[in-house]
């Protein structure tokens, strides 16, 4: 997820394209950069970080011209570095180009480059793009853009501006978000309306496969094969701040729409054939699997609720002993670990200071450390053996959402990928847990159409102060995080249990009317589940069930039901937890407290 | 623990006896027995199991008679069954005695009379004092007695009668309670003040190395050595209900108050030269031990507690591995058991079905088992490979506290036994974690002597709803332990926090006024600890500190700090509970609920 503007008018490009930045900077920020027309040249300024430090660099050496486009990265492929940032430009600088997205084929298009003698400076997919429309030039520039993206594979929001046509900015569009603003002789792209509506509430939303061609009095919509679009621009009537949140009310909202597309993007190029290939991330060989005596997932708050997932997924799977630890915990108990262990450190930012020293503390012993986190080039990212990145995009709220669930497919991913290493599981067994990881977005987006149901609940629990969450095996992670989320914006004192400990003790706490959530999604316990509903119905719980489609009788024990499409025990969590967001975020909304911002919290705890 | 009763007088004893007893139940109830003198011969009817059985058989074959004894068990040396069941006899009848206590030679003692060709009938350590008195019968009672018991080592309150002198019912008391009843014209003598108490208010409390001699008119008190002790009687002013809780307004407190007794008498005879010796209960050989691969703690509620103490202690003495979980949990989750896993199960009763389950699991898997238990010839402790008895006396209150504090010291010895035989650790050091173990029970009641402090915290936080514990390490699992026993029995909410995992997440409940209780014992990660302390104050939380006598630093960052005495950071949590179980019990008294039956809740949990 990165971000992108362009401009082409009669003002100077650099302030209109710094402050569209500003107002992207949700969608990364490992680095920024623009290139600007100076009437003669394309000019370039680039920094690794926040915009400020291209602030910074712009004042020392700043970039005059009315054709130009703009950049804030998060970084996907190639660490945050000064190199690694956009705009791309060709060897000869006449092309310069900002992406958002991946170009999923760019290794060929590289390796076919090289041999004709093209030289890289970057590690990015997007580099690949500048130096193919030097190579497919042929005197113009829209025809040239057309040849060059059919060749591209993947997803991209492409801007580009050439010194050859320097009337013209080029917009293409597969897969990624792109807008044109359209303004009185001046005209602006960027990958979300915030960052042009200050200038113009009249756009174009670009579609797949479409491209724009910019002049400064003058936009062109055609079809990438040249054919013209005639669309009707629309009127944007949000507000700004509405807008940065795509029309929701908050980032966590936002985020947890997201995630059908963090699924499918954290899947995407990691299954092959039907199997899963996570050879390009993890340096394992198979023998090397085979010989791992144990794992240890690592890490705090959400992802260690993640890693619970993982501690049944790699056992299930792979049949390597599993131990979950809290980053806290584990740093300082003196753990046993070996070369022969395998270390997963989870952490969303990848900056978490507990996860980051237990990472230091397993190396230290001689464990292999693999790194499961959303920033690329994150100090945790750096320092492991091996990362796989989950391509959630930039979290916002402070609850996380999104990073969990796309944490959650990874460790599937890993799973999988280690069980077809260890050969415990029928290859067709684990065809059919790949098939059924390729439907879970669909049905993510399955179980996001039940939101009025869960707010009407939300509403119903809002009053309460305490209450409980229930639920057996992966039920149980996942009730665990359901509770997490609750705490954290509501702050309502909710807390999960293992159904059955609960009469060790707890069940105490059930009086007339306490809601008690209680998820009851995995079918290899589900009897013993509605045993333990009944105990605490029978204490006069108000209960709201978790079931899976075409369950007809949890609705006899329970208050309400709230079902979650059909998939296999052992995926259920991505789909259950979804309700759970909702849950506590219509808690929140109908408490009245800030959403994205809750008290006390921060996002990314980089102390310790 | 048992429970034993005498009389002697113009009465028929029977009934006044199977009353007494039913006052004794308390302390034991795996089975019972009396013993009549009819005029002629000793008459002797038990029965395993509660005392409604003896009644059955009573109806069937009474004892008439005006001089006899009665017992109540609760089994140590042999399982429960009719032949280990008091009243115990010599081989000709001669002689019955009961017996609550241990004799710690008896091994000895029975080898000895083997090989003069005495016969044993039961497992007990108590059958070899019946037949010693037959074998040291030198014509008169009160001598013989004397010879007897002088070659006795362990612990013991006896009650005697002989067919020789059927005008005496003759006690002897050492480290067991004893009392005597001086009723007109009748004796009684009883481990506890209520059996007696519907006959007389006038007693005599035995002390250690004192006999008495009881006739129908008349009580003569002596020491073993024969020199006459002069003593007053005592008048007893309490009922009946606060007799049998020993003066204590409930059970829990009693339980509590017994815990100095129940760690000692859980290490009796397991130490040998300043090391470990558990090669009467645990069968492993020493290469056996260090094949061990891993270690799964599997237990329930207030016993998972005692596990997680069971992972730090063993991982680090022994550095093999350890896995804790809820038994509700392990049974259904497939774990990864092979023949070189050891299944360590805890459970006070021995019977929790979960419990058991998952032992049955283990063992279907190959693994081996160890029991920790409180109830000798329990499910768990039959069906278990090894069983390492809790020696903690019958727990009548629901909350358990002294079966959990001899828990951990099994474990503690489970652990020093092991890393003996696997060498990752001195002995020096080792022979140093014995000597503190042996000075636990002096230091927990130093810690009951803070008493008074803890029930003035405990009445500032009865008005909240919800409060929080924080620890980290073995703190954390003493958290989860004090957090259990506050919402057993008083229903505040309380939630225990790993204290580095509070900032992911449960920070936002924090809020002013709100209890927190901070363990900081953990010398290892204390300022770390103090560092999470101040960031719950800085929210206004009401901080409790618990930490190590002469820790002048603590008071500083909290609002009130209760002192435990020092040892071993290992050994902290034996002494750090304690605190934590007054002052849940002064909550819930404060709050006015039931201490010793908390709504919801059964003592053991012999369903799912």
């Amino acid at each position: 997820m990165c971000g992108i503007v362009g401009y082409i008018g009669s003002k100077q490009a650099q302030g209109i394209l710094l402050e569209g930045l500003s107002k992207l900077e949700y969608r990364g920020y490992d680095s920024a950069g623009l290139a600007v027309y100076n009437g003669e040249t394309i000019g370039v300024n680039k920094s690794k970080g926040r915009l400020t430090n291209l602030q910074d660099k712009l004042k020392v050496r700043s970039l005059p011209g009315q054709l130009g486009i703009g950049h804030t990265r998060w970084a996907t492929h190639g660490k945050p570095s000064d190199e690694n940032s956009h705009p791309h430009v060709d060897h000869a600088g006449r092309f310069a180009i900002v992406h958002n997205g991946i170009i999923e084929n760019y290794i060929e298009l590289k390796e076919e480059l090289i041999a004709k003698g093209y030289q890289f400076t970057s590690e990015t997919d997007t580099e690949v793009v500048a130096k193919l429309l030097s190579e497919l030039w042929n005197g113009d520039l829209v025809s040239t853009v057309q040849k060059t993206v059919a060749r591209l594979e993947g997803a991209y929001a492409l801007g580009i501006v050439s010194e050859y046509e320097p009337d013209k900015l080029v917009a293409v569009r597969y897969a990624s978000p792109l807008v044109v603003g359209i303004g009185k002789g001046e005209n602006f792209i960027a990958s979300d309306i915030p960052a042009i509506l200050k200038h113009t509430r009249d756009v174009y939303i670009l579609e797949d496969g479409e491209m724009a061609i910019l002049k400064a009095d003058e936009v062109t919509l055609m079809k990438v094969d040249g054919s013209l679009v005639d669309r009707e621009s629309l009127r944007v009537n949000w507000d700004i701040a509405t807008a940065e949140k795509g029309g929701y009310d908050h980032f966590m909202l936002k985020e947890i729409h997201e995630q059908p597309k963090a699924i499918r993007d954290t899947l995407a190029g990691r299954i092959k054939d039907g199997l899963v290939d996570l050879s390009q991330e993890v340096s394992l060989s198979g023998d090397e699997i085979r010989g791992i005596e144990k794992i240890h997932f690592v890490a705090c708050g959400t992802a260690y609720h993640a890693g619970l997932v993982g501690k049944y997924v790699l056992e299930d799977l792979a049949r390597i002993p599993v131990e979950c630890d809290v980053a806290s915990e584990y740093r300082y108990r003196n753990p046993i670990i070996t070369e022969r262990t395998l270390v997963v450190v989870v952490s969303q930012s990848g900056e978490t200071a507990d996860t980051l020293a237990a990472l230091r503390e397993a190396k230290k012993h001689g464990a292999r450390v693999i790194a499961i986190t959303n920033v690329v080039g994150s100090s945790v990212a750096r320092e492991a053996d091996d990362v796989i990145i989950t391509w959630a995009g930039p979290e916002i709220a402070v609850a996380s959402t999104k990073a969990y669930t796309s944490q959650l497919i990874a460790i599937y991913l890993l799973g999988t990928y280690f069980a077809q290493a260890c050969g415990h599981k029928a290859e067709a067994e684990l065809r059919e847990i790949v098939s059924h990881l390729q439907n879970l977005a669909e049905k993510a987006e399955e179980v996001l159409k039940g939101e009025p149901a869960v707010e009407q609940f939300a509403r119903s629990i809002a009053k309460h102060q305490n209450l409980f969450f229930l639920g057996r095996g992966l039920d149980f992670a996942v009730a665990l995080e359901g509770s997490l989320k609750l705490k954290e914006i509501s702050y309502i004192h909710s807390e999960a249990y293992a159904a059955g400990e609960l009469k060790h003790g707890t069940l105490a706490l059930i009086e007339e009317d306490i809601p008690v959530i209680s998820l009851a999604t995995q079918q290899a316990v589900y009897d013993k589940m509605v045993s333990n509903i009944q105990e605490v119905k029978a204490r006069g719980a108000n209960v709201l069930g978790l079931a899976v489609e075409g369950d007809t009788e949890l609705n006899k024990s329970v208050d309400e039901v709230i079902h979650i499409p059909a998939t296999i025990d052992l995926l259920s969590p991505v789909l259950a937890v979804i309700p759970l967001q909702l849950l506590a975020y219509y808690a929140c909304v109908e408490r009245g407290y800030d959403v994205d911002k809750p008290r006390n919290l921060a996002k990314s705890v980089t102390v310790e």
